[in-house]
């Protein structure tokens, strides 16, 4: 007979409600039967194998800083908890790589890594609240991914609970290991249903130089996207080259002075850590695209002030009555269609949209900003900005994950077999269906699904 | 009624006898009963649907220049080579990517891409041979790996046909993308045993710089070991860091003049593509761990020379009667300790045991050099190495694959549920158990396998 851990589990219902949710606009929370808050690998352990026994619904949680609705309470489930397994379990600067527990948050790790010389690049806008576990689980994205890479690119191993509560080891220590299937790259971006991250093994980077950062002003945004593509296709990698168009710029305003030419239409922040030259040639790029004004900071304060700046994009989107961010990424050269593309979606449902993003990615998150008035048409510009992703060549998502927000959209992104492949895993490493279901794919445990009903 | 396509396929037995087996050692191929040599992703289509309605075992090929039998003949099996898809259909400067039919030779990817000034750095050491599909299919790795990473690091997505040849689409062209599981990286390493790859998306690089050479003469190659360990922990990441013992190097000078000081015992040889600091740091590494000389090539041509020199282990180890090539993969750390107990092996069992590899990367290649007397004692010092490298927390193989050679090895390395987990995956990709059957784990079709007998 088994059981949840006793000493970790409650069934307080405002307990409950208060973990009912990530923060996904559209998403709402079901009803828990019961939080686990684990405080060893034990308990997520026992947590799945009552699960298992008793076929009821997990759903793994870890911050809960998502945007899709992936960590998001379903009725009747158990809310499992990793955030308090916070622990650095090793730094090893000989062999550059770090061993942690998933609740470990993202900017704790780089502040600890970087007190000995080293460096984890991957630095999602939630870095200071988001921990490595839903980092792993979402393949979480950033600003410096554009030179550096995403978090699947650092994880080297990891140390996984599946469905039925067996501890799995994934991966490797060394760098690098071709012994049997990239199991370790299958739980990346899994978003739970898969299995339940216990322990992540990541590879950093020796300290890179403090970086130089420079701001291009524009009249419009396209002008903007056409800088990127005209920069980065003459073979330039900078660390961060963001966007900002004017929606965002006004919102982030009214909460610092970002102390740009009034009336600016777009900015384009670089960011280099070689050297003045890659800054330079940014230069010539933007101002070959119109750029009305190029500024390089000579102190590096100054750059962090600007990234600081737009940090806030967030927070500042918050301020508005309602706000859905979306997370498409399309090949560099269309950027600037898919920036007039978005201009003109918010025209057509009514709605704003603010534009800002990993520009030098191709991954944008326009922002429909809105009041509850507009649910409807945010929903459709919403999903309007997602064609027109997969109508450019691009991804329903870059860094966001699907969640439950971006199930349906996930079939038309894939083909037919591609969707029965997914199933197939699901299936595999789930055969009861227990652990984060409905979530990513629509499925049915053990037995046919969506992708089989589209074909019959 | 499906057929094989009957353009493409031969039975004649001695040209299945030319195509029977790859470069492995002590794996002989067996009896083929078909060679497919598709012209066409529809070629592939085929046989699979063939094979799939007539469980057939099939065997994925390209230009057979594996290490680990991967791509030999199975009795009554379909060989279905996709050497002849050999287009690159696309380079994309802008996007900084390429797509190619799996038969691409590595280096003529490269070459074509940097004749338009990108780079494509996996560079396994068959790179004049070996074909991107296989490199896909085995995650191939190289010397500029320890800067730039593996081939798998370069995959963007994938054309696949799987077990009943349907055609999917992996993965995305953009810089990111989270849309669902890592389909990519699952086929990725999955030595033909999940699908079969007919077209490959590459990410570029800019061209780097010309590289600088540096090369370190030693005593013995522990001393060149613990090089390895002090100048990488010290947050130095040169294109190239390798080592060769006294028996490597005195196999190479019987084909080529190294010009090296007569009775040295180990060299490594660093290349750096951001400058002479590197290589200063390089120097001061190696004399600190007791070289006897280092010298820094002026010139690049001798650099080329050098590199050229390296490369040449494997055609030199071809002079001897036979020989057994290990691909072990440890921590930096214990290196040292990794080429210690590899001189010991070789002094236990018997047999010569020449020692070259990617040491930056801690990947060795210990290669037993033997005469067929001692083909017993070969093999058990070749398992025994293998050994060592777990021991010292490392893996198997850190980039020729498992394959046949050494299905046995990966259930030592691989824990209960990861194993559980390998049958799954295969049971689900190919639920009749037709592709590549009995490479990478000893499978049985839709049943119950060897992970599970061992636990009943």
């Amino acid at each position: 007979m088994t059981s949840l851990p006793a000493g970790a589990t409650t069934d307080d219902p405002d307990v409950l409600a208060s973990y009912a949710t990530d923060r996904a606009t559209f998403c709402p929370g079901g009803r828990a039967r019961a939080l686990v808050r684990a405080r060893s690998v034990q308990d997520v352990v026992e947590t799945l194998q009552w699960a298992h026994e008793n076929g009821v619904p997990v759903v793994p949680q870890g911050a809960r800083t998502g945007l899709s609705g992936g960590a998001n309470a379903i009725d009747g489930c158990v809310l499992l908890n990793v955030s308090k397994l916070d622990q650095i379990l090793e730094i090893d600067v000989e062999e550059q790589i770090a061993v942690v527990q998933p609740g470990v948050i993202n900017a704790t790790l780089a502040a600890a890594v970087a007190e000995k010389g080293l460096y984890y690049p991957p630095d999602p806008g939630s870095k200071d609240i988001s921990s490595i576990g839903g980092n792993v689980a979402t393949n979480a994205g950033g600003m410096c991914c554009l030179k550096y890479g995403v978090t699947g690119d650092f994880v080297r191993g990891l140390q996984v609970v599946v469905a039925d509560g067996r501890v799995m080891r994934t991966g490797r220590r060394t760098a690098k290991g071709v012994a049997g299937y990239d199991l370790t790259h299958l739980f990346v971006g899994s978003e739970g249903t898969l299995g339940v991250i216990t322990e992540v093994t990541v590879a950093l980077r020796p300290a890179a130089a403090r970086p130089l950062t420079a701001v291009a002003f524009f009249d419009t945004a396209i002008d903007a996207g056409r800088t990127v593509a005209d920069y980065l296709g003459a073979g330039f990698r900078p660390v961060v080259l963001e966007l900002m168009d004017r929606p965002s710029i006004e919102a982030i305003s009214k909460l610092q002075d970002l102390g740009f030419p009034p009336g600016v239409g777009a900015v384009l922040i670089a960011q280099s850590d070689v050297g003045a030259s890659e800054l330079t040639a940014f230069e010539v790029s933007a101002r070959r695209c119109a750029a009305t004004d190029v500024i390089v900071a000579d102190d590096p304060a100054e750059g962090d002030l600007l990234m600081q700046g737009r940090r806030l994009a967030g927070l500042a989107f918050d301020e508005y009555p309602a706000c859905l961010v979306d997370d498409v990424c399309v090949p560099r050269r269309h950027l600037a269609a898919l920036i007039e593309g978005v201009e003109q979606i918010g025209e057509e449902y009514g709605v704003l949209v603010a534009c800002v993003g990993h520009a030098g990615d191709g991954n944008m998150h326009p922002a429909v900003l809105f009041d509850h008035s507009q649910a409807d048409a945010a929903q459709r510009a919403f999903g309007a900005i997602m064609r027109l992703g997969l109508d450019l060549g691009g991804t329903i998502t870059g860094e966001h994950g699907v969640g439950l927000l971006k199930r349906e959209w996930l079939a038309r992104e894939l083909d037919e077999a591609a969707l029965w492949a997914h199933h197939q895993l699901k299936n595999a490493f789930d055969p009861r269906g227990i652990l984060n279901p409905g979530r990513v794919i629509n499925s049915t445990p053990g037995g046919r699904a969506d992708a089989d009903r589209r074909s019959s």
